[in-house]
């Protein structure tokens, strides 16, 4: 195995020019669920496929049915080669107001004393975790004239509107990306001290409803107590959703369903989640999921509901006295192994239409749908990832399940058959898809150093 | 009695240069609830005050706390003495995109064959509403060069948003303000053949509030499922104000609410009002209101509840997985007669409160609070406008109560003392408080004569 410790300084000496590189990314707003930013997400993918170009990939920008990838290859004969996947493309900015600086005006911020860590838009989500590992590849170049592995890397546009066009390129392209298996960075560590390999990913339905009534609005003075009020429909629906227990009140949600392990459940408790330890920071006292579950199942292995967002009327300042012609909500549903997407989609859609009023008329739209994913983790990769983060953060590294989704690692899974190692630097006080996103600047050092150190292994 | 003849001439003969003023009014976005557009307040008010000058009023600006109020007096001595109530503010004109002309570059549409109307915001509430009153003064002194009866002229400039400044002004001008009876024209017709005066109005509490959880937006992938969601809390709210059977489920909402007259029972049976003729035109089929009421005391003698408006997270294109911090909803209640709103006021805060968890925080706005006012309808001004309104459409006039609320008749009633009489010549498909407002032609033009005769009447 060669030794990373040339590799681990040439990390530590190109810090300055690594973060320089990073700004210029982070500089692009490559928001891909709005089209007005589409030239910037392709702006994104040129600079990346320059980028990797420099490093000896033959990179190159590929069309897809929406935003481009950037796919790059630095094959290694009788090397183990991998599949690296991450994203270019960055989640909306909006409440702006509450920015402390430009979204997309990246700077290093001392967040307390003897912390400093990168805030924009993307910083970590996913363009600081990508650059961890391109700068890893980097640095074994740098320091070692070669890398210890075969990589493809392949960088999407859509992840943060559900992957649309991946799984078709992925499909079509699938020999020219076969693998021995996936290496990813866009998930978190289990707090800012212990490192973790995610082994498990919940899927996702995306839908929206609008409920329409009146052929136009209304003045409720005139109309109101007689005319029904789209608001109310959307509302009575939205607020239906949960039981008192906290469980999901569709018919037919938890089909499929499995119960943990004993020996999950042990893993499980071992960890001590504490409410105060995961909710206290963001202001939260107690958890919402389903009575008789600990708090950790409810953000890892149960599947949930949220009304991400919901609209109807006058939002402005002061009052209008108006029954809205329509009213609407965009609801997500985060699934779990042994859940089928489209049959969780189907039932949403009874649920909605049997509590929409005959005179009303009810549209749906679907952005995503994901089926979970559980990766082996008893492979060969995964142990050397795991000792590489023991050695670079002196602690085991504990094996996870990520709450949230990347919906193109069913197509790795079942397309290419490809088992993946999930490993990121993320915190959960990062504030990913919120305001004043921001990347510690050790999850950005350290985690360069991880993946030199993991590519290391890989290599040996 | 004058001979209305001459004045009817007039009226006729002056149809286009009242239509240019009215355009010239419609043409200044007087709207009230925005602060964007208070420098447009002033200037609509201006209007006013020069073109009451122009016909022998002694007419100024007057400040109030908010936006100010236009007052012209033109006494007459030994005539009857009225006060003329309206409104120069508007409502605000979102959704824009639904508007087929810019809000508020007025244009006269065939919109049907034979049938023009005036579009724009404010053609109808209250703008061309008051120009009938006004212009029809106008006629008088064009023809006859005096006015018989004395008028004093009182348009607000925050009628849309609740009236809040101008009960202090009403107190504070009550001398000022002595009349015999008030006059009022921001109400409707009946059906677009049948005149109406309206005798009763429906109080208003309009109230805001926003359900406050997280301290910053949270990912719903990393916190779905045990992070509470303002959206679910304000749906299961707002969804839960009204039972199966149409009634409102606020604690102590119907108290003082009578039971009508068998009288008065007997006039609405004999009205025959349908739903398929009410709310066929708008889209709608069937009342949602109680079941065991008929439509017509829905929408004029029973309390109600709106949702005018609701939001919370991401309503934009597209998709994002996002729990708000916050969510909110804005709520109005029209009252009836014998209902206190303050104490509906306090009985909403104290449901919220009861459905908001212990972990979120919830703060309210108030915008209106007014109670119902019913007027006497056997008084000699009564008689008068109906007579006048019997002449003029060939049809008797109906008594009716009116859906929804103007504020200041509460103070008009019991601060000044004023029996009001209320006459219109607004449709129900006027589109008031929506995209596309207009007032028929034949409204604007037989509502100058209407109230020419009901003048002509008045001082007799």
């Amino acid at each position: 195995m060669p030794s990373p410790d040339k590799v681990l300084a040439a990390v530590d000496s190109n810090l300055q020019p690594a973060l320089d590189r990073l700004f210029a990314l982070l500089r692009i707003p490559s928001i891909s669920t709005d089209p007005a930013y589409a030239k910037h997400c392709a702006e994104a993918a040129e600079w990346h496929a320059k980028d990797l170009k420099s490093l000896g990939f033959k990179a190159e920008v590929r069309k897809t049915a929406g935003h481009p990838v950037v796919l790059g290859h630095r094959p290694k004969k009788g090397a183990p080669h991998v599949l690296f996947y991450g994203h270019y493309d960055v989640q909306p900015v909006d409440p702006l107001n509450l920015w402390h600086n430009p979204p997309f005006e990246p700077k290093v911020v001392e967040i307390e004393k003897g912390r400093k860590a990168i805030v924009a838009r993307g910083a970590c989500d996913d363009k600081g975790q990508v650059m961890t590992f391109i700068e890893a590849c980097r640095a074994w170049i740098t320091a070692t004239g070669d890398l210890p592995i075969g990589v493809t890397v392949l960088l999407e546009g859509e992840e943060e509107c559900g992957s649309p066009s991946l799984p078709a390129f992925v499909k079509a392209n699938a020999k020219e990306l076969k693998a021995d298996f996936g290496l990813v960075c866009d998930t978190g560590m289990w707090d800012a001290k212990t490192p973790a390999v995610t082994s498990t990913l919940r899927g996702m339905v995306y839908e929206e409803f609008v409920v329409r009534a009146a052929n136009r609005d209304l003045h409720s003075g005139v109309y109101g107590g007689a005319a029904l009020n789209p608001n109310h429909v959307v509302a009575e629906i939205c607020g239906s959703f949960h039981g008192k227990n906290g469980r999901i009140r569709i018919p037919g949600f938890y089909k499929g369903v499995k119960a943990p392990s004993e020996k999950q459940l042990q893993q499980w408790k071992s960890l001590k989640l504490t409410e105060k330890a995961f909710l206290g920071p963001v202001g939260l006292k107690s958890t919402i999921g389903e009575d008789d579950r600990m708090l950790i199942e409810h953000i890892q292995s149960r599947p949930t509901c949220d009304v991400n967002g919901i609209w109807g009327g006058y939002a402005g300042a002061g009052s209008k006295t108006v029954i809205p012609a329509e009213a609407g909500a965009k609801v997500s549903f985060r699934l779990v192994a042994g859940q089928d997407p489209d049959a969780i989609r189907k039932a949403f859609r009874a649920y909605v239409k049997d509590r929409v009023p005959k005179q009303a008329s009810v549209e749906f739209r679907s952005y995503v749908g994901s089926s979970a994913v559980a990766f082996d983790t008893t492979s060969a990769p995964f142990d050397a990832a795991r000792a590489a983060l023991r050695e670079e953060w002196g602690k085991a590294a504990v094996t996870i399940g990520l709450g949230g989704s990347i919906p193109i690692m069913h197509e790795f899974r079942h397309v290419l058959g490809l088992d993946c190692v999930l490993v990121g630097f993320a915190l959960e006080d990062d504030r990913v898809h919120s305001p004043n996103e921001k990347y510690d600047l050790a999850a950005f050092h350290k985690g360069m150093r991880s993946w030199a150190r993991i590519i290391g292994k890989l290599g040996g």
